[in-house]
Order: C-alpha cells, then sequence, then structure tokens
C-alpha cells in the first residue's frame, strides 16, 4: 500500500504549541498573498507562447539541477535522467528516468527539495499518494495527462499561483521579442526582464566574443571601443526598462568592485578586447564594470543586484561533457569589506543607488553583510541565496543579519528558479520560515504580536516590492509599514 | 491610542514552559545582583562633575551609534539626528530628531537596541506607552525633566544602578584628572580607567604624532627612542595602576603578535618614528608592541585584553565629514592561530600572564579561539562583542565555545558601551541569556540544576571580578566556585 | 552528602515534550544496534594480549587530551596529572592526580567529557554519585578493584559494548602483528587495522626519515626510489588489508591535492628524499601523494580518509617537554574547492573512488563540503570531528549539511578515540543527537516519522557498513533503505 503524501498544515512551524500558535497566526495573513517573484530565470517563451509543457522528466527531472545533482552524488549517470548534454538531447527514456528518481526520494530527506516536490505534487497536481517505486508510473502518467490540459498551460498557472510579478533574466546580447511578444499578446500576466550582462562582461565567460558580437550588433555600436561598449550597456538598459526591467543581476566570482582613473579602465578594456586577457584583468575588469553599472544606475534608476563567490563547473568532466549549469558550481569564500569599498567609496551614500548583496558564504552573514547594510543607504540583504534557500538557511540568515541589519535593510524572497511549477512552494515555504522566526521573538517577548504581524507582511509583499522599484515613486520607510 | 510599552517578565527566556520556568529559576538568583563592568567607554567627566544629563536627544540618539547608523543605513542624514561633525556641533533641533528617531522604531525591531531601549524607558524612566510618533513629543519632554532632576544625575544613577564597579576607558596620553577628582571626592562609588595605548601604537592612527608628545610630556621621557617610549609605557601604566586600573585594552586590525629581537624591535620603532612608516611596518610594530605589553603585564599583572578585527572607518565620505566612530566600523575575517603564536611562544605558558580574546569574527569561536583558550593558561575569552552583543550573538557564543573551552575560560559580560543609562538593560539581558542556555542544558539533563545555578552567579559575578583581578589575591578556580 | 550521579534516561533529547516523545521512539529502536567503529585509535595489544588495564588514573585521565589540556588552560601542569613526558613516566602520585582532577570537575561543565564519563562512571563502572572532592578516592578504589577482575579485560569491555567492529590506526612503517595475534587467539571479536601513511609522506613529520626506514625494511622495497617508494605502499596496503583494513586515513595540515606529471612528481620525491625539503615541496607531495593514494584505491579498494586543517603542536614549549598530541593542536581555516580539485579533475567521476571528508572548519559545511558531497559521486561527509564531536557540534553539522547533501552522502558515526571506555558512551550520545534532529524535522512535517525511522537506523547502522566497505559487495543506495 502505498504511503500517503504528506503536506500539513502546520509545516515549517516550530514545535512548542505556544510558538507554533503564534507562527500559524502570523502566516495566515500572508498565506494568500499574491507572489512577487523580482529575481528567477523562468523562460519567457512559457509565456509568450502558451504551450502545454511535456511530459514529467522534461519539466520536472531533467532542468533541475538541485534534483539531478543529488542523484549524481550518489553514481546515477546524467544520461540516465533525461539530461540534455552537448552532443544533444538525451536518449533516456523518460518513464524510466522517472523511474529512477521515485526509487531515490531518500535521498532527498531533509532538504528543501523534498518540501518543494511535496507542495507541487500535493497542490499542483493532486496526489494524495507518496512518490515511490510503486506509484512511479501513476505519477509519470497523471502528470503527463494534466500537463496536456488547458488549465496547466503556463499563464494559466500563472494566474493559478497568483503571480504578480514574474521576473525573467536576460542578457545585454538576448533580444527581448518574448517580452514584446507577452505585452501585446493583451495577457494580463506582469512579466518583466532583468539585465545579466556577465556574458559581455566576463572576459573569461566562454561565450564572451560570441556576445560582444551580438551586442554590437543590436545597438549598432563599436563594443570593441570603450565608449562604444559603455554606450551600448546603455542603449540595451533603455530597451531593458521598456521591457518592464527594474533591475539588472551581476553573477561575478568574487565581490571585487574597483573605481580606476577613466584612462586606466580604457586601457584594461583596450587589453582585453585585443585578446590580453589574463585572469587579473579579466577579475579587474569585472570589479570595473560593476562600478560603472552603478554610475548607469544613477541615471536610469535600475536597482544592482550582486551574486558573487560560486566556482562554476568545478567538476571538468562533466562540463565537458553536459556544459554549465550541471548541478557543480561550488560556493568559495568570499569577501566583502575590502572588496566592496571602491565602489562605496564613490557612490555608496549617494541616496539614488540601490545594491543588493547576496552570498553563498554564510560566515560574511553577521561579520559583513549585516554591519554593511546596517549602516550605508545604498545596501540591502537579498533573501538566503541557492543552496541556502531552505528552512536552516533561510533560519540562519535571520538569526544572523536581524539583530544588526534589522529587517527593512532586507528585500523579502527571491525563488530564483528555472523550475516554474516550484514557485507558489517556494514563496510559501519563505513566508512560513519567515513566520516561524517572528513567532520566536514574539514569544520571547522580543517583539510584540502587532508589530510581528506588521513584519510578516511587510517581508511577504511590501519589502520587495519597494526594494525592487514596483511602484513608482518608491515607497519611503515609513509609507512602507503605514 | 499609544501601543503599550511592553517589558515583560519572561522576556528573552525559551518559549517552551520547562526550559522557561528553569530559566526563571536560574535568573531570579542572579537577578538583583551588583553589575560589574570592567570594561566600557563611559565619561569619568560625569562621575567626577555630577552635572546633570542634557535632553533625550543628546544623551541617548546623537552619541549611540547603534542607534544613528541604522536610520543612516535607510537614508536618514546624520545632520538631521544632532549627530555633531568635524564642523561642529549638530544644527538640527533636538526635538525634530527625536521626532525623526520615534518615526521609524520599525528598524529596530528584532535588534538589541529595542530592547535596551524599551528597558530604559521603561525601567528608567517609567513609560508604560511605546515609544512612536503620538507619543515623541511625551517621551522627549518627560525625559528631559527627569534628567533635570538630582535622581538622574550620573551618580545617582551608578547607585541605583546598582554598579558595583564601573571601568573607563583611556589612553596613556590623556590625563587621569577625572578619575582622580572622583577619588578625592569622598563618593563612594567604584570608577577605575583601563589603559588602551592603541593611539600611541597604531602608526596609521590620525592623531600618533599628536599622542606621542602628549606621550611624552606626561612622562618626561624622550618617546622616540625605543628605550624612553618603553619605559614611558610602564610609568603610565603605573599611573593607571594607581587610577585603579587592572586592565589594558588593545583595538587593533588583527590579532597579529611578534617577537622581534631587540635590535630589531629597536630598528623598527626608529624606522617609523623617523617617518618611515608603512602599511607592513605599522602592523609589525602593533604586533611586536602586544608582546611588550605581555611582558610588562608579567611585570605589574595588568590583564590584556586584545580586540581585534575591525575595519575603522570603512565610509570615507563620512569619515571626512564626521570622523571616528560613526557606526561605518566594519568586522573583516580574523585569524588567531597563527598571528598569536609569537606572543604564546615567548609568555603562553607564564601563570602571571592573562589575555582577554575578543572577536566580530563568529568564525573564530569554535575552529580557533575555544581550543586556544581550551588549552593554554593564560587565555580567555572575552563576551560577544559589538554586533555580537546581542540575544542571538550570545546565545552562538555559547553554543559554539563552551563544548571545547567551557565556562571557565570565559569571562562574564563586558557591557562595552558609551551610553550609560543602559548600562544595567545590557546586563540583565546578558544574564536573561546566559540563564537560558544553561536552562536548555539542565532540561537536557547535559546539567544538574544545581551546577547550573552556581555556573549562572559565577558568569553574572565571580568570573569578571576574577578574570579581572578584581579582588587581591586572584581566586583560583576552586575558590571560584566554593 | 554526595551528589547523584545523573544519567537521565532522556538526556540529551529536546525538551519540548512532543519532540522529545519522537526522538526518543525513534533512539528506542537503535539505541541497541551495534557499535560500528570504523575509525579510531584504541590500542590492538589491548586485544592481543587482554591483560587488565592500570589504574583510573593511568586508565581514564592521562592518557586523554580532552580531559588535561582542560586542566592545563586552568594552569594545572601537566606533571601533576600523570602525564608521560619526554622525559619518562610522570613522577606524580596517581591518586593525588586523580583528586585533582574530581576538585576540578566543573571545568567540564556543558562539554562533551562530561556526559562521557558520565556515561563511563554510571554505565560501565555503576557509580550512583558523582565524581567531586568527596567521592575522588571512592572512586579511584573502586574503579581499580573493577579493573583488576576478569569482567574488566579488554576482551571482555569489547564484549559487553557489543562492538561488531573495531578498526585502528597503523602507519605503514609499524607492524601488524598485534592485528596477526588477535586473529590467531580464536577470538571472535572483529579489530581491523587502517592505513595511516601520514609518517611516510609528510616530509615535516619529525619521525620522517625513521619511518621511512622502517618502510624499506617491512617491504624489501629501495624507498628513497620513487617507483621503489610508491611499490612499498602498494605492498603494504595490501598487508593492511589482509589484516583487515578497508580504509586509509591522511591526518594533513590542509586538503591540498595535486596531480603533476610523472616527471614532476618524481622529480619533487627525489628533492625531498635527497634532504631538500622545504615548506612549499612537503605540501605540494603531501598533495601529490593524496592523488597517488587515490589511484591506489581505484586498484585495491581501500576508501580515502582526508582529516586536514589541524595546526599540531601549537604550543613550542609544551611540545618540546612532552611531545606530540598533548592538546595542542588547533584547527586552522581550511579550504576544500580547490584543494581538491586536483584530485577531483582526474578521478572524481570514477565509481571506484570513495573519499570520506573531515573538517575542524565548521564554515565549510554549508559552503564547500555538503556542495561538494551532493555533486560528485566519490565524495562523502565525515562526521563531525574532534572538537565538534559533541551535541551542538553534531547538531551544527546536520543542520549545515543535511540540506544540501542529504543524510545519504554521510557515512555514520566515528568515535576516532583512544579512550576504549568512551566508545559506547560517544555512540550512545551520537544516536542521541540524531534521532532528536530527526525529531525536529518529523515534529516540524519536515519528514514523515517511517522516514524518520529508516534514516535513524541508516545513521547508525547501514551507512558506516556501507561507507567503509564493510560488506562485500558494497551496498547500493537502494538496498541500503530496504
Amino acid at each position: 500500500m502505498a504511503r500517503p503524501l504528506e503536506l500539513h498544515d502546520d509545516r515549517l512551524f516550530p514545535a512548542d504549541a505556544a510558538v507554533r500558535g503564534i507562527a500559524r497566526e502570523l502566516y495566515g495573513a500572508v498565506a494568500a498573498m499574491p507572489v512577487i517573484s523580482p529575481h528567477g530565470h523562468t523562460d519567457p517563451t512559457w509565456f509568450s507562447l502558451n504551450e502545454p509543457f511535456g511530459n514529467a522528466t522534461e519539466l520536472l527531472l531533467a532542468p533541475d539541477h538541485y534534483l539531478y545533482r543529488m542523484l549524481y552524488s550518489q553514481g546515477i549517470g546524467l544520461e540516465r535522467l533525461g539530461v540534455p548534454s552537448r552532443a544533444g538531447l538525451s536518449a533516456a527514456d523518460p518513464r524510466e528516468a522517472w523511474r529512477i528518481f521515485a526509487a531515490n526520494q531518500h535521498l532527498f530527506r531533509g532538504t528543501p527539495s523534498a518540501l518543494w516536490l511535496a507542495y507541487v505534487f500535493s497542490k499542483v497536481f493532486g496526489f494524495e499518494v507518496a512518490l515511490e517505486p510503486e506509484t512511479a508510473d501513476l505519477y509519470f502518467d497523471t502528470i503527463n495527462e494534466k500537463l496536456a490540459s488547458d488549465a496547466f498551460r503556463p499563464r494559466a498557472l500563472f494566474d493559478r499561483f497568483n503571480i504578480e510579478l514574474l521576473a525573467t533574466t536576460e542578457g545585454p546580447h538576448e533580444t527581448l521579442r518574448h517580452h514584446h511578444a507577452i505585452r501585446e499578446s493583451g495577457w494580463k500576466g506582469r512579466v518583466v526582464t532583468a539585465y545579466r550582462p556577465d556574458a559581455v562582461i566576463d572576459a573569461e565567460h566562454e561565450s564572451f566574443g560570441e556576445a560582444l558580437e551580438t551586442f554590437a550588433g543590436l545597438t549598432g555600436q563599436d563594443v570593441h571601443d570603450w565608449a562604444g561598449y559603455l554606450e551600448a550597456h546603455r542603449i540595451r538598459r533603455a530597451a531593458f526598462i521598456d521591457a518592464g526591467a527594474t533591475s539588472t543581476d551581476h553573477g561575478h566570482p568574487s565581490a571585487a568592485t574597483a573605481d580606476l582613473a577613466p584612462a586606466e579602465a580604457e586601457a584594461l578594456f583596450d587589453a582585453i578586447i585585443s585578446g590580453g586577457v589574463t585572469p587579473e584583468r579579466a577579475e579587474l575588469f569585472r570589479a570595473q564594470m560593476l562600478t560603472e553599472m552603478a554610475r548607469m544606475s544613477l541615471d536610469d534608476g535600475l536597482v544592482m543586484q550582486i551574486h558573487p563567490g560560486s566556482f562554476r563547473n568545478h567538476n571538468r568532466l562533466l562540463f565537458d561533457a553536459y556544459g554549465r549549469d550541471k548541478g557543480a558550481d561550488i560556493p568559495r569564500p568570499t569577501e566583502y569589506v575590502r572588496a566592496l569599498k571602491p565602489l562605496l567609496d564613490a557612490h555608496g551614500n549617494d541616496p539614488r543607488l540601490s545594491i543588493i548583496l547576496f552570498t553563498l558564504d554564510e560566515t560574511a552573514y553577521s561579520r559583513e553583510l549585516a554591519p554593511l547594510a546596517g549602516h550605508y543607504p545604498c545596501l540591502k540583504l537579498g533573501p538566503s541565496w541557492w543552496f541556502h534557500d531552505s528552512p536552516e538557511g533561510m533560519r540562519r540568515f535571520r538569526e544572523q543579519t536581524t539583530e544588526t541589519a534589522g529587517f527593512y535593510n532586507t528585500v523579502g524572497f527571491n525563488d530564483d528558479t528555472r523550475a516554474f511549477l516550484s514557485i507558489p512552494a517556494r514563496h510559501d515555504l519563505a513566508r512560513r520560515v519567515d513566520c516561524s522566526f517572528l513567532a520566536r521573538l514574539v514569544s520571547e517577548h522580543r517583539m510584540s504580536l502587532s508589530e510581528a504581524a506588521e513584519t510578516a507582511v511587510d517581508l511577504a509583499y511590501r519589502l520587495p516590492r519597494a526594494a525592487y522599484r514596483l511602484d513608482a515613486p518608491a515607497l519611503s520607510p515609513q509609507t512602507l509599514t503605514a
């Protein structure tokens, strides 16, 4: 007999009855609030074309590196899981891949993936039994059948998920035609883009040269000239703003910034563009470009997001065979205090600038990030990120940042996901964990219940709207909690 | 209608009823014990002159960088908050500054500042409604009125706060006349000094040259000569001991120590004093001076305190306009194991030496500091410091140090504050958090209730007295818990 | 009247009644399971000779650096505690040493030593009163009397402790005659060895030259020749496998690995062996040898254990007087992501390779180790180690690794001890803490009770058997939880 699928109403709340009661009350007021998703990696073509998703494996397993990296860590090859490689699509039978996934659910015990999957299986697809070998085919067939129905097309799910805003991420070398198509379609869903220029800023990126060419083509600029290169950024930023963007996003190996004299910056650019890329020059150029991006933000108002600290594509053989983003990106120690100083010295006190910082190195929370965000007007802390987008990770984030930075130098939740169906699961999890943290403060008489209730709403809804400037004019702190 | 001001009797105790009951019992036995404040930054003139404090803004907001850095982080300029700048006193209306503070109390939710303020407002001033825009003027007027009364003069508050000993911090280039005046006044309050020689040791300190001149004047030594410079330290240390000092305090960027051969040390000093200051020489000189200070402590018995790891004055524009200590000091990663080895190799096993270590880098607690303090006879751990002087910070300190260093290689609480009115609030908070930690150990049967009761008293009272050698002769571990 | 000795049935379980009930239920099913001890430092002569242990001080205090380092940290000289020095055996009266230990039990409050001792005193020796000055002699006499009885000989205790397998650690330069003697004795206890080649790999080890000579003698190889040196390793590994070894163990200062071209590796070896040892060469050689060891593991199947990050013999004077392993080894920051890349690039995807990683730097748990183990098929995480083999340390390990690596990339518990009598205490503690963590997940509806029950058994028994390849063939993940 199949095990029941559990999705308890009190999941993620603290065990103590009194604290749980408070958490439940706080959560009750935010559970149904609209989802604000200002940072993520969903595919805009889903919403422009609104075609049905494929099968269970293709939608849920093969694109989700959280899932297949765990299977891979136990010796299960990616070729068995339907993951496409550089050689092309996987030859694996989707049903067989799904069965392997079903047989290894124990690997996900205690992980956020297990919680997200339970939500998706229960709330989105309506299963009442758990996924295990005996139910693998039931799951596979049921999911596929539902996906073929109109109610499971992307726009229908978007509406059902109560998403108020969803941001995707595009590069300046990419067209925004799917965003335009969405706008022109008359559909009311608010899907916007975000400006992620890594491919044209990171000279060590494998697509750097190719991306630059497209960047030139799209802007009509000579991007091999420093002034033309900067102008091309300005042009594309304006185009992104026109497609709804309110933010930029920068995924660098470190948080290094630089503020070179103009002639030095130009000489550095010239050296790189003429083929003289060294690791040191590439790092300095990325650093300089963060400051250049900040300067452009002073003019056009785009909020900056800095996501540093991942050693990308750590597994050489896997990268050679499968390419980027295959679950082999590993965090490294990340320093912020010296790294950000050049940018902060230049523009750190300018009220027009807003920078949201993320980290994969939790040691920076209490030591560096909360003290920085608790002082500089331009800095805010993004939520716990990637590996730390999890109940324990979120709890550590709040425990280690709140006492120094407060709640109001944070920006609410980002789902940061390409797994569209998991979006409501992730926001629900974040709201539950935040309400649990607040409930502990209330139960320990460190905050009143009314303050906690106001803060819960701010974290779920008002702070992301304000931090990502989704309204004009930006909310002031006072109006925030009014 | 104004919200009530909450200061619950069970605040900060764990929510679980059984654990809370134990915490309450442990706390009950230490709540009324005298305050030992062996490390802090109050102004001795308060106690020598005993003049009334000024208004609410001047006393509570403008000097407290915990408060105004948080307001500043949300874009509220220091000039609006009454904070004096290099240009002189602030032109802000104190009442207007107070109103801004009142309107932004939500920023402090979840921070220790909120807890300290609630204590001060409730216990010291007797408010029963919370500070918010509607009560800003009530607060401002009531506080000012009370401050004008005799019961709120410094000495009266000192007595009311049940302070058994209060240490201030002075430099060797500063006179101790206010300490002498206190002694000569006949008032019985025990206010002592501590020897903080950073300004005459740190060649990168902006007042280094000036401080050296005064140092020479006060000691009659040629402080530009290595032997004279060291002799001047000995002379001032003796004067500080005469003014009640039992400790020195060293706030360095890193924990580096050195033990150069005498000729090398002298050559380094000569290079620095003749204008050859480089970052490397300044660092090495600070390192060498920690070992020199340790050697002097072998003779005169002063306990050393080492407070490393802060990047001072990180915000360049703010430093230029407002000067030091304006909430822009940011912690950095801090290494202890290699850094302290030269000093420890020289004197680490000498029973006459006692060094209290602090950190802003919590990663060192379990990795470096607890193993060091759990082995070396000369090392003890100071309490969680600065940004970590908070409920979560204190909890992490105990959770991450106790299993390796025990309780008896720690020294009880330091308030480390210049906010005099917050002293009882801070000690009360520390006692509550320590009792909560002990209560958890008792409830999990990891310690008996009688052991926890003894330990609670040791943490609140006996350990600081012993660690700071406030009695002669020093207490041995056995007598400690007798 | 003496205080009772407490060893509560619910010790270490969370205080909340509901969570405690779940923890108790989970623990009930694993409490009596056999002990698997695949990594430790007990003395094989105990089991080959089966002679009675000496007195209480000699057995419990003098060899246990957890205990005497804490006493030393409070100024109690090792010479008073019966600890042997380079000059020979201690002249201290064992009874006097025991009395000092008894008088300082408060130092261990809140430490795992206190919990292990309580278990040993209560369960192994049957005491009902606590150790304190008044009971010091009672303890000393009772323990000595019991140790003289047959029931307290090593083999009898081994059986009583329900140990299914116990691994000791030997170097390739040591004979395995005690292991052979155990086998030949007909006694059924499974005591195996593990291959710890540090002394012949670490050119900075004080016994390097001497160990190499014995290594040559035992293998008949020219170990001063690169090929002969590697062949000698293969010969000794085979001999260790014959004596039951299933693993190697590598205690290096860092986690550095290297994969030099063969000619480079040989040149490096030649430089070292001909007396050209520098810190850089020694580090590179240790790094290269980890990869060489991995290559040999591909052939002979030994599981690798890497234990990096300790600064050995930090206290110079103590090392000079007392030698190695005297409680003065201090952890340092330890990096894994770049360090392991050369080895992983070479063999990280080979299903024949299994590497168990340990750390003394808890910051690596969530940042580096869990992401690495949650991806690479060859990597698993060893339990929280040394200073972190404690309730809070184990809790942090689970909280910081599970969400990314799951439970099934960890290997269960290692006691890692030379304190034989503490083995059941340590495993009992680990099982209680793991069950408490699982109970929290169940109570927060993050895992079902049946999943938790299965996982508890896996952590206590199945995972160590599988990870250390104690059965042939190795268990697959599916059979693991079948």
